[in-house]
């Protein structure tokens, strides 16, 4: 593998079995699978999941739904609240494919039941707990207000309630992320009680990545829309969603300088590679940016003890070296970093290097 | 001014003015100016340098030299630890310009010995106390090592010492400035002393945003190197570096949800727009990300009581509203959010556009 700055090294075997893992999951259930497709934002990477008979995404952004539909994506959920601002694209768009839109505020469903030209989904984002944005889940007076709208409306077409419970990203174990599922769930079902004898097709959608990883029955919901799974990272593997071998990404670096005093080595690889996203090391109590790891021609070694990298700034990491590590490592050689958020990471490198050497693209900046 | 998603705005008239007050205090004094372009990533950018007569610059990565020798840059200094796996590059480059690199160990002096093809300049990168990369001060028997590798060697020209206060970063205040300030000059001195005799036009390149800003008296320095002045963001504004006003950058964010209660506001712009730098705000103590304002076509109006950005996530920004702020704020408006670290910005948004509507490029994604 000759890199010659840093590159994401995208390791397509893990990733391929952390898909067959989910998909495995919902073989013999009614689960739909609708993957969010903001983490890898890759053509080449939606097509190991065509390959799986995956045919409804989601993504984050009207650019990300464009992106994709030129590939041939077909049924498409932009699960962020809708951007009236972006009218004239959500008409483009839905004239051409199955778009879904959030909507959660009786000002947005009407901006689009006065403007829209296309038939397009919509689903009311609920906030079960994790409170960044959506209607609380108690708040019937809302839900049915916007329902009223919709219904009013030929070319908004209810299709449910969608939740995501980020609050997982916050909590370690099992039995707090099923604790946040569950409260969450209890909320769903109420909803789902309360209108499916009118809408007899009435979807729920969850779909955070820890829940989808460590639960297997997902309650009342029709389908999930996990992203992150496909890569994992070091954040999701604190909360308990996956083992440091299911990571299938990992930022190669060259090394630049070494503090034998410190016992500290600084690579080429800072905040613009991997992203300032940061966890608290549950042994220093510290925060930290990723793990370093040797790195050879079969990818990087997990059997080698992890350094920390402890700070980042705009191009150079420094990593907290293992006594070993720091021995054997050179400058000019090439080591590995696990990131903490997978999908701030490939956002940032905008292409990946599998460890054939192939390289893949993501979608242009604009 | 027409947007439908985040858009990084660019004052024009703030930058050239933070641009001029840096060129006033290098009027009359025999200090050079090497202004860093990571901030800008920007062709259009430079050439209102170059219009000030600035012909010398620093860069934070060898793709960064080749795009900015690319558009007539013909004096470049990458101010990073110099990468030996790019060296097929350095030569090519430094067959083209005058490139100058930054050397802080001896396997470094001595490959690149072994395979330059072309002469560079180079510095001897020291750290006077931050800690991050470079040579303690006073470990004179490394740098004469180096030095000796430098008089060997033809390509390799010897031009002086470099650093980076960057622990300037960590401190608020002039006075706590000026600390740093002295602490370093004191080391630099002490070098300067030992070798000026030895190569009399020895060169002393010292250049952090916040000591260029604060101070006016650059000791031993014979260049400085600042390169987020021209820009400035919040983290300057709290070391004491700039005020608000001189601020030249702030993302332009569509208002996607409002919550009552919380009296909360969402935005389109989240880590993917401003990154996830963020500093401890000193009223509340919590960590914040940025600072929102009320847009108009005239800009962002700071005479408003500003409200703080409490959390990102990917796509999602979350502002603690001022009551006012959220009276008056629609779905669908656009405001502004000052960032935390205009660099990480810039670096993310890959364009600008500035108050007239007009759009200007970066550095092309490799």
């Amino acid at each position: 593998m000759k890199m010659e700055y840093p590159v994401l090294l995208l390791d397509r075997q893990k990733a391929l079995s952390n898909l067959e893992k989910i998909n495995a999951k919902l073989q013999n259930t009614e689960v739909d699978f609708r993957p969010h497709f903001k983490t890898h934002q890759s053509k080449e990477v939606g097509k190991w999941f065509r390959n799986k008979n995956v045919i409804k995404i989601a993504v984050s952004s009207l650019r990300m739904a464009e992106y994709f539909a030129s590939e041939d994506w077909s049924d498409i959920t932009v699960a962020f609240p809708c951007n009236i601002l972006e009218i004239d694209r959500i008409n483009e768009l839905a004239s051409k494919i199955q778009l879904n839109l959030l909507v959660e505020s009786k000002e947005v469903a009407q901006f689009l039941a006065k403007r829209l030209r296309a038939s397009v989904g919509v689903f009311v984002k609920i906030d079960t707990g994790y409170q960044r944005t959506g209607i609380i889940g108690d708040d019937l007076g809302k839900i049915d207000e916007l329902i009223a709208v919709f219904d009013e409306t030929e070319l908004l077409n209810f299709r449910g309630f969608l939740s995501h419970f980020g609050h997982t990203y916050k909590v370690q174990g099992l039995a707090a992320v099923k604790q946040i599922f569950e409260e969450g769930n209890t909320q769903l079902s109420m909803l789902k009680s309360r209108y499916e004898k009118q809408y007899p097709n009435l979807e729920i959608s969850i779909g955070d990545t820890p829940t989808c990883s460590v639960l297997n029955d997902f309650g009342v919901a029709t389908e999930i829309r996990p992203g992150n799974f496909i890569f994992y990272d070091l954040m999701q593997y604190q909360i308990g969603s996956c083992t440091k071998e299911e990571i299938a990404v990992a930022l190669a670096c060259p090394v630049v300088a070494k503090h034998e005093k410190r016992q500290e080595i600084i690579v080429y690889g800072g905040g613009v590679h991997l992203s300032k996203d940061r966890v608290i090391h549950p042994e220093t109590n510290e925060p930290y940016y990723g793990l370093a790891y040797p790195l050879s021609e079969e990818g990087w070694d997990l059997k080698a003890a992890p350094s920390i990298v402890k700070s980042l700034s705009q191009e150079h990491g420094i990593i907290k070296a293992k006594p070993s590590f720091f021995e054997d490592t050179k400058i000019g050689d090439l080591i590995a970093i696990l990131p903490i958020h997978s999908c701030m990471t490939a956002n940032l490198m905008k292409s990946y290097q599998m460890l054939n050497g192939e390289r893949i693209t993501m979608m242009p900046v604009d």
